[in-house]
Parts: structure tokens; sequence; C-alpha cells
């Protein structure tokens, strides 16, 4: 459009960023707590203490959208995408907190594919989030990140079937469970973070 | 209102009412894999292929408001309803995806009273879709579609009763408690369709 | 701001503080449900009126702003508002409707714990509701919510580990599941609710 009315302030993007650079580390820890012989309690505090500053990022967005006059995009969209990456970060804590909560033995190996596919969505987000400001090249992004929760609802969906495949008693597949729902609902929370993102790039084109 | 400033771009009503069109085969296919020797996978596999259809419909409604400058009404009313009518298909679809995934035995009879819920709810959506033309005689439409949700909520209600009654075992319970849920979900989203609606005329008027 | 141009209309206020002291009703009879002999079906068939009760007030809210032109703070606020009180009903009527169709034996003893935070929410939400017309003195209250909301948590996180630890029977914790689970979103409803109310004191003052 060459010429934008709105002044641009940079804080948003940086904000935007860093609340993507949580979800790496949130994606790692993750990966970190299926190494054989792995302190889930130890991994599990490192991620409260990650969720703890994802959270703090959230209303530093909130509280600059309140207080600010001009946005560089729908005060709306802001709001959606902040919450969006927030309820990432909750969905990946509420996975590992399950696994020391229920006292769990062993995590049947498939949750790796899914944990992979959340390091990969976290990576490219937050490589994304600096491109927010020009709004260029976010296409590749988003049709990847709906590439990656098509692959993580393939394994969450194979897991599933072995969960209920008898070899697991009811109890066992209830803890399970909740545990690969929660790494499922974190993909198909970075899903929302990509739409969102489309639905603002277009506004913006 | 006698005038109306607004130029009738008729392609959304049309676009609803595809929309709609998916949910009523959606439906049917539920109704055909209720029946005896049904063949599930094959089934499903055709559920798959309408919840596509549908996607590609939403996707549709979505470019469309966002190309348009002027729209018959308000832009996140369109949304919500889009994607109202999306969540329908894709609680149908899941509830058979769960039948083949699961590989459950025999289904409880009374799934039957919930699917009828469901068709009976698709037929009066896809009926009500062209009126939104004319806002008229819409009232009709969700009152009894409030009903049906309350019909289908009891239907539910006695399933689960019966499930967690002792004559299934604790996995088989988790299995169909899923099932159910889906087609349970697929009545609420409906209703969430018929309010929405409600919303739309009440503001129009 | 000293002076204000929109019209006090005190309606809305009446029917918030209305609407949240349907939830302190409801929050009592829960804790009624839970003493020694207390008969569940009389006591649901009671939520079931309150929660009747609750609808109908959220419907006159709606209505109320369809039809008034100028409301005392943001549409898009004021239904969801009324929507997140609606929920926190919702979710402790269906812990009551539980209790009752899986006919469930004895509740663990911590589930007063979740039911001692749902009364001091009501309470809270109930007392704030009419300083909305100031928007004064409500910090507190939102600070106070969101703690007790933790309170909560750390409960409902009690009995999942207690409920899996292998001294129920599976069905029994599908059960019991069900029923903290909704306890538990009831209690995420009222932080929903503080948070609503803390947003649009934020964006008034």
């Amino acid at each position: 459009m060459g010429f934008r009315f709105r002044p641009v302030d940079s804080t948003f993007y940086d904000l935007f960023t860093t609340s993507a650079k949580h979800l790496v580390e949130g994606a790692s820890l993750l990966a970190e707590v299926l190494a054989d012989g792995a302190d889930r309690h130890e991994i599990a505090e490192r991620m409260r203490r990650a969720e703890h500053a994802a959270d703090e990022t959230t209303h530093d967005i909130v509280k600059r959208v309140n207080s600010t006059f001009v946005t560089p995009f729908d005060r709306e969209d802001i709001y959606s995408l902040a919450s969006s990456l927030d309820d990432v970060m909750d969905f990946m804590e509420e996975a590992i907190d399950l696994m020391v909560l229920y006292e769990v033995g062993d995590l049947p190996s498939e949750l790796a594919e899914q944990v992979e596919v959340l390091q990969r969505c976290a990576d490219l987000t937050a490589e994304s989030m600096p491109r927010l400001k020009t709004m260029s090249d976010l296409e590749e992004y988003w049709i990847e990140v709906n590439r990656l929760e098509n692959t993580g609802d393939k394994a969450y969906r194979r897991i599933l079937a072995k969960l209920f495949s008898g070899s697991y008693d009811a109890l066992e597949v209830l803890k399970l469970k909740d545990i690969v729902d929660a790494l499922e609902s974190a993909a198909d929370a970075f899903e929302t973070v990509a739409n969102t993102i489309e639905q603002i790039a277009v506004k913006e084109s």
C-alpha cells in the first residue's frame, strides 16, 4: 500500500517474538522429558517457570494494547494472537504436569513424534514473528504449520489406536490419554496461532 | 426497514446453504453407519470426503468475507456462522472416525436417537439458510433446533447412565463415551448455529 | 473522566447482580449435596431450577443489549460477561447432575475444598457486581478470585493424584473425574468472569 498512516510501534513484534521463544523452550523441555532416565520432577519445575514467564509476556501484551492508542493491527487480533500463543504453553505444561501427577510409567514411543511436531511448530512460529512487521513471507509459515499439525494428528491417532488395543489396562489408558490429548491440543493451538496470523495478513494486505 | 443501503450479494446465502447441505450428508452417513452390517471403513472414508468438501466451503466463505467490501451482515457474524457450521461437521466426522479407530463392537441402540436428532437438525438448518436473505420465518427454526437439542441431551444422558451401570467394562466405556460425546457435541454445535442465526436476525430486524 | 456522555442505564448492573446471585445459590447447593445423608435427587432438582432461573437472566441481558442503543460499556463485553457468568452455573449444575446420573457412592472428602472455593468466588462476584456502576474497588475482587482459583487448582490436582493412586477402580475414576472436572471448570469460569471485569475496568478507566 506504499504509505501507512499508523506509526509502527515495534514493541508488539518484540513481545510476540518473546512469547514464541517461550514456546521453543517449552517444546525442548518436552523433548527432554521423553529421554531415558529423565528427572521428570525437575523438568516439570523448569516447565512451570517457563510457563510463568510466558504468562508475564502475555500480560505485557494485553497491558500494552490497553494503553496504546494506535496499534499495528486490530486490537482484537492482538488479543487473539497473544491468547493462542499462551494456550500452546498451557497445554505443553499440562502434558509434563500430568506425567508427574499421575506417576505414569513408560511412555509410548510414539509420543516422540508428537513432540517433534511441536518443536518444529515452535521454531517456525518464533522465526515468523519478526516478519509480522513487514507482513512478508508468512504464507510458507502457516502452510507448513498446517501440514505439521496434520502429521501430529496422524501420530495422535496411532497412539489412541495403540492405547485401546487391549495391551494397556483401563486406568493406564485414562492417564496416558490425558497426556497425549494435551500434546495434541498443543499442536492444535499452534495451528490456531498460524490461522490467526493468516487472518491478520489477509486483512492488512 | 423498506430500503436497504447494502446491495445484496447472494453468494453468501448460497455458500451457507451449501455448507448446511454438507451437514445433511454427514448426518445421513451417521444413520448409515448404525445399520446392521454397515461397512464402517467405507462409510468413514465417505465421511472424510464430506468433511473436506465442507472445509472447502468454509474457506470460500472466509475468503469472500475478506475480499468483499460490503457484506450482507456483520463480518464477525459471518465468521461465527461459518465456523459453527464447520464445527458440526467436525464432530460428526469424529464420531465415525472413533468407531473405526477404537474398533468398537456393538453400539448401544440409543445412539440411533442421537443421530435422528442430528438428521432433523441438519434438515432444518439446510431449509432455513436461504431464508437468511429475507430474514423471514427463522424463529420457528431456532426454536425447533433448541427443542431438538434438548431431546438429544436426554438421549445422551440415558446412554451415559447405561454405560456406567456396570454392564460395560471400563475400556469399553471409555471408547463409547468418546463417541457419544462427539454426537452430543454435534447437537450442541447445531444449537450454536441456531443461536448465531437468532443473534443475526435480531440485529438486522 | 469527570463527565460521561453515556446515560447510565442501571438495569444492566441489576441484571448482572441477579446473575451472580444465582451463582451464590448454586454454590450453596453444591455445599448441601456434600453433606452426609444429602438427598441428591432433590438437590439436583433445585439446582435445575436455579440453572433455569440463571438462563432467564442471561436471556434478559442479551435481549436488553440488542434493544438498547447506548449501553454502559461495550456490547461485546456485556455479552462476554453474561456468557461467562452463565458458564459457571452450567458447570455447577453439571457436577450435581453427574453425581445423580452416575449413581456414584461416597465422594472424596477433598471435593469440599473445591466447593468452598466456589462459594467464596460466588460471594465475591455477587458483591462486586453493583460496583461495576462506578468501576471502583474492583481490583481487590479480581486479584482475590485469581488467588482462589489457584487454591482450587491445587485441591483439584490433589484429588486427581488420589483418584489415580490405585485405590479406585477405573470405572469409579471415570465417574469421579467427570465430577471434579466440572467443579474445576466452574472455578476456571469464575476466573474468566473476573478477567472479563478486569478488561472492562481497564478500558473504562
